[in-house]
């Protein structure tokens, strides 16, 4: 097993990207813009600005500049976990017996355990920045909640997170990391909001959701002053964070003078696989190189493979902005999947765009066949993967078996966003063989995509 | 912020130490013999090998090779999780407003999220060379078994993992983590050993302890051909294998430029402080440089600071040699503390004699003042420590306010073992404000003394 190729490839710290790269920029096609949902008309920065930061408006705007520099604060933090390792699997290409040569980007080394961390220091600092006394967030499984909160203290930011309760109840080790970090964390729906207290009244015993978490943050956050709402993924803002994870692996890559030839992420929101592929896919789109690039989602939400690309609300709330994307319309309720991170029925307007434009692939994989891997991937490479990562993992061992086939040594890359200390509920369903995998009918489908809004014009 | 030393420094995966070190070879007073309990003799070679691997028996017994080549295998597996880095804690020296440097060598970076691992592979592959089918362990609250089983998965060997029945309840997310590993876990004491059967026929309702999942694992060990006994702490080949935190982290600093004025670890069995002070204390023994070296135990369980320097059993069942330490008495019972891998009664013999022999200091701290500097350390460090860690994170504190009073710029090297991922119900304890502090009384120690075994000649 010696190699040239060291197992773990750290940039050194002055290597660290000091610019994050907008994908924007050079895409011919520009996603679509983000539309008010009362007028049909594109957002402007005016209208964000009471709910987002100023400076994060910009950004989510900005379709033109390829380069914005990373803040000096935001780069000192970055250096507390950063740069992430780019491993190469020997050990497990050795199990798989490939010709292939795999390589993985692994964000978990952090608390917060995944990639989470790049955008919320981010999002944190402009708030900061701005004079700002909070921020408020929704989290489902509380990976972005966790993340938030971490960004939150190092910057004495006070920060408030709406928990679905029913997270709130059964995950209340991620809820006491976000306490550690000085968060306060409310089960959604609360008391403490309009909406919150409209929707107990009508439902007394509900366990929440994601878009009822979200109506609550943006309402605290709008109704405060000196607050603002922050979201973990789906925003163009987010990729353009997360650019930092495909820059450190292309460096890295650069400097073993290795060229991948297949990218693979797992796609929720998007905001792993957008950060993961954007300098890749800015060489696809000027033409200076060609990579495949996979996308892989559960098959219990299969907004790429089987959603359709239109408007529609990010939220199942419904006050959110309109955006151009893959979805199954937002009502579609997706059936239990223990990738929480992946259980979203819509998809960045951003990736959208591209795999619209058939700049890159989507597969569906089912539970069991994913936790198959994870477990594979653990056995042989020491690190328990989270579900979203594993989705990925999975799509790597089909792509490197088919080289076994063929015997071709193909070059894979693929993103692991975390680690899944906090999702042994699901390990242990899957030790005892009590998996089960859901996949929705073209009958669910239907009912998602019968909510979808009629916009005018579009 | 800026400076010339980095936040991390890693080693190349070329410079990663190829041997261990055995600082016994640098001891003019040796650490004292394991002794037959029956026979008050020195155990030899003969009677450890039903117990032990072969070659680990050699590696307990040798007190005169400086430095052990570790074998390729070993190596290929540390390279997947190591060099870990040592890290200088500048946003902790920022919030102290200390004039110190504080540095920590983190062992947190793997999935069983402690340095554990270097030892574990370490005993598994010795086993596999002898040709074992598989080893036998106990553990608490899991760290160990984690590490154990994860090395086992690695090379095929079965891993049968004894785990104490009250934290296979109470922890059953390690329990997971072991299954998914492939191990197979029992809550002990169980029907599967004769002391098992003994124990719950005379304790129908016991939740178990760890001196009856040694005794299980022991009998197991020693009745199943092709089977032996590994354990994670106390012994000397546990400290030859965990030099390698000390290795790595002297090469780090020979590469800054950098010499640690003081090294703080803390102390439950003695694997992680004496691993991490190796080369210093060598260096220290061979009058080549001198260093102060902190030895930091919870106050409910103070082997060092309250403990007597005697022959003892290393197992409260009492069937284990008996080695030479500062012990407790091994009926003594620790009151509760979150800091499982720190309630042992004992201590390394070969610690043992370099305190007796006046070349290491040792304190005792609080729990609920462990936690506060734990909190504060995870705010400003981006990571959440592991209870028994953040002993040594209170003392390096301490010590780096104790700089800011007098001014003096002292280097300061704390050893971060692991995260707290799996600590979390001890965190909302603190987080609500419930934790205790619990010291025994003299008359607590007493009791334990009593039970020292009288040993014929010693």
């Amino acid at each position: 097993m010696s190699s040239q190729i060291p197992y773990k490839t750290y940039l050194n710290e002055s290597e660290i990207p000091t610019a994050w790269y907008n994908v924007r920029a050079d895409m011919k096609v520009k996603p679509a813009p983000l539309l008010n949902p009362g007028t049909g008309k594109p957002l402007s920065a005016e209208e964000l600005t009471p709910i987002f930061c100023e400076e994060l408006v910009q950004q989510e705007l900005d379709n033109d500049t390829a380069f914005i520099p990373i803040p000096q604060e935001i780069l000192d933090f970055y250096k507390m976990y950063r740069p992430s390792p780019l491993v190469r699997a020997y050990c497990l290409e050795k199990v798989l017996d490939t010709p292939a040569k795999i390589y993985y980007k692994f964000e978990g080394n952090n608390t917060s355990g995944s990639h989470k961390l790049n955008s919320a220091i981010a999002q944190a600092y402009y708030a900061k920045k701005q004079g700002l006394k909070g921020v408020t967030t929704e989290t489902g499984a509380g990976q972005w909640g966790t993340a938030l909160s971490m960004a939150c203290a190092y910057l004495g930011l006070d920060c408030k997170v709406f928990m679905v309760k029913v997270s709130y109840e059964q995950k209340p080790f991620r809820r006491e990391v976000m306490r550690t970090y000085g968060a306060s964390v409310t089960p959604s729906p609360s008391m403490e909001t309009d909406v919150g207290r409209k929707i107990l009244a009508e439902f007394p015993g509900t366990t929440g959701s994601l878009g009822c978490a979200i109506s609550e943050a943006v309402e605290v956050a709008v109704k405060n002053p000196g607050y603002r709402y922050v979201l973990g993924s789906v925003l163009n803002q987010v990729l353009l964070h997360q650019s930092i994870i495909g820059l450190e692996a292309k460096a890295a890559f650069d400097k073993l003078g290795v060229k991948p030839d297949m990218i693979i992420g797992c796609a929720g929101g998007g905001s792993n696989l957008g950060g993961l592929i954007s300098p890749f896919m800015g060489e696809k789109l000027r033409g200076e190189a060609d990579y495949r690039i996979i996308a892989v989602e559960p098959a219990s939400c299969p907004s790429f493979t089987r959603g359709k690309f239109a408007y529609d609300f990010c939220d199942t709330g419904m006050i959110c902005p309109l955006a151009k994307m893959y979805t199954l319309g937002s009502g579609f309720i997706p059936s239990p999947n223990h990738a929480g991170g992946l259980r979203f029925h819509g998809m960045s307007t951003i990736l959208s765009q591209l795999y619209h434009d058939g700049l890159m692939e989507a597969r569906a994989v089912e539970q069991t066949a994913v936790f198959e891997a994870a477990e594979q991937f653990a056995r042989c490479e020491g690190i328990l993967p989270a579900p979203e990562s594993s989705h990925a993992i999975k799509a790597a061992i089909d792509e490197a078996l088919k080289c076994k086939e063929t015997g071709e040594e193909k070059t894979i890359l693929f993103g692991l966003t975390g680690t899944g200390y906090f999702d042994l509920v699901a390990y242990q369903q899957f030790n005892d063989g009590k998996m089960s995998d859901y996949i929705p009918t073209d009958e669910d489908l239907a009912k998602g995509f019968a909510g979808l809004p009629v916009v005018p014009g579009t």
